[in-house]
């Protein structure tokens, strides 16, 4: 049995560490039970008599985050996200969730008058001053190269919406930004016409900062592609109902139904999605 | 034997109406000696004495151009331009020689720098105080369509060479063009924004007046893969070697010696081109 630890309070009462509630605070932030449970043997290691509360839980923070960063990293965010395929709508949708995390009001496929003609654009999103018209451009390989004649394309197609929408009376003021965002890489001829005409690029390693890369991995958005537990066409049927991101399956177990898992299969699929929500929600 | 007809000169004189010289006069004219002699058999049916000159040559280019056209009509230019592929590069070829023959000066496969980037374009035309940029889709399928993104991602790239071009001093007072010539179709919204944003297109049967279809049979350009005496093979020889249109084998019958062709053989392919050589003068 562990000897007993005093722990001093903020109000500097001393009261005996307790392993139950501190794991029940763990989970609290976001942490499965397994993993709350490691990490609350690896605070206990690290106690003394007279530890304060606040350095407990400033090294339980720490170790964590750790543990998270490690389970996130077994996951390759890129080989998920090739898996989108075959068309081009999951990885659109999954451009989209991005805009929606970062408080834009977003819409998907949408044809959009232009000064000429209509078009199909991928994503639209909206927030306070600011309309971004997004060309989504996915590749189930990582050697696809989005060519120059993207941007190029994109820059005509955007600049024919924008005549439209600057005249609108309720966008006075607004402004109009034209992306490009690719799970794959573009020319770097595409990269510099894109650049220089005022188009966003964003591929999977472009630009050094703000990536795709980096947007998916600070974000945490787990594709269900990226689930180990799931085999590519249970994957597949996922995505075709429109359930792009693991966390639109939080809630909606009953699509796993259809897979005939038995429960223990069943749970370590679940167990799954909770321990990736949860480095979601700590990362 | 036939019987001798007067023929009145302008002069006022008559004089018996000679065959041969009749012949000689219609291949001078252009005709192959095969069709001076049906001409010629054509005309005399309708002699009578008394006849002037110049009603027997008004009736004899008549006669020509039917039998030109006829001619002209049998081989489909549509088809031909078709097996020009499998690259575009003849297709491109054989635009630069359609400048070419308006009067410009013409420069194929050029790398052109824009402000943002360089560009490769296909064709270079300039004339007096025009300077027209030109790009080729060629398709090997009449069922190909060039689709919007076609003229959206052109004007992008014209507008950026424009923009340098405008610019330099020798420039000055000139008018730029961006035009987009394909050998199969536009698609509606490409026809529709290539024309709003100001470029011209030129399809097989777009627009209505100055399409490709009317070009290629007004200037009479024949391409060496309308020529039926060769094979699909001989034919792609002949394009490799950048012979692209007849005219350009003519002179330069060397080049079909590689065929191994017997002397009826070889003549009766030189028959053809200078048989089609015929009609571009006549047309």
């Amino acid at each position: 049995m562990v000897k007993t630890i005093l722990v001093s309070k903020q109000s500097g009462e001393r009261q005996p560490f307790s392993k139950e509630k501190f794991i029940e605070s763990i989970v609290r932030a976001g942490a499965t039970g397994d993993i709350a449970m490691e990490v609350a043997d690896e605070v206990i290691s690290n106690l003394y008599n007279g530890i304060t509360t606040r350095e407990i839980y400033k090294n339980a923070f720490q170790i964590l985050r750790r543990k998270m960063r490690s389970l996130a990293a077994r996951y390759s965010l890129k080989n998920a996200l090739l898996e989108l395929g075959p068309s081009g709508y999951p990885f659109e949708r999954f451009v989209g969730e991005f805009f929606r995390k970062e408080g834009f009001m977003v819409k998907t496929g949408q044809t959009i008058f232009g000064k000429c003609i209509q078009h199909e654009v991928d994503v639209v999103a909206e927030k306070e001053d600011l309309t971004i018209m997004v060309e989504c451009k996915y590749g189930n390989e990582q050697s696809k190269v989005s060519g120059v004649q993207v941007p190029l394309y994109v820059n005509s197609r955007f600049n024919d919406i924008k005549s439209v929408w600057a005249q609108e009376e309720r966008n006075q003021g607004k402004e109009f930004q034209g992306w490009i965002v690719t799970n794959t890489r573009f020319s770097t001829d595409a990269e510099t016409y894109g650049t220089c005409a005022g188009l966003h690029l964003v591929g999977w390693a472009f630009p050094d900062k703000g990536n795709l890369r980096e947007i998916v991995e600070s974000k945490a958005l787990f594709p269900v592609t990226s689930l180990t537990t799931l085999n590519k066409k249970q994957k597949q049927f996922l995505v075709e109902k429109g359930i792009i991101l693991n966390e639109h399956l939080l809630g909606r177990y009953d699509l796993l139904e259809s897979f005939e898992f038995s429960p223990k299969k069943r749970d370590s699929v679940i167990n799954e999605i909770e321990a990736l929500s949860a480095v979601a929600k700590i990362l």
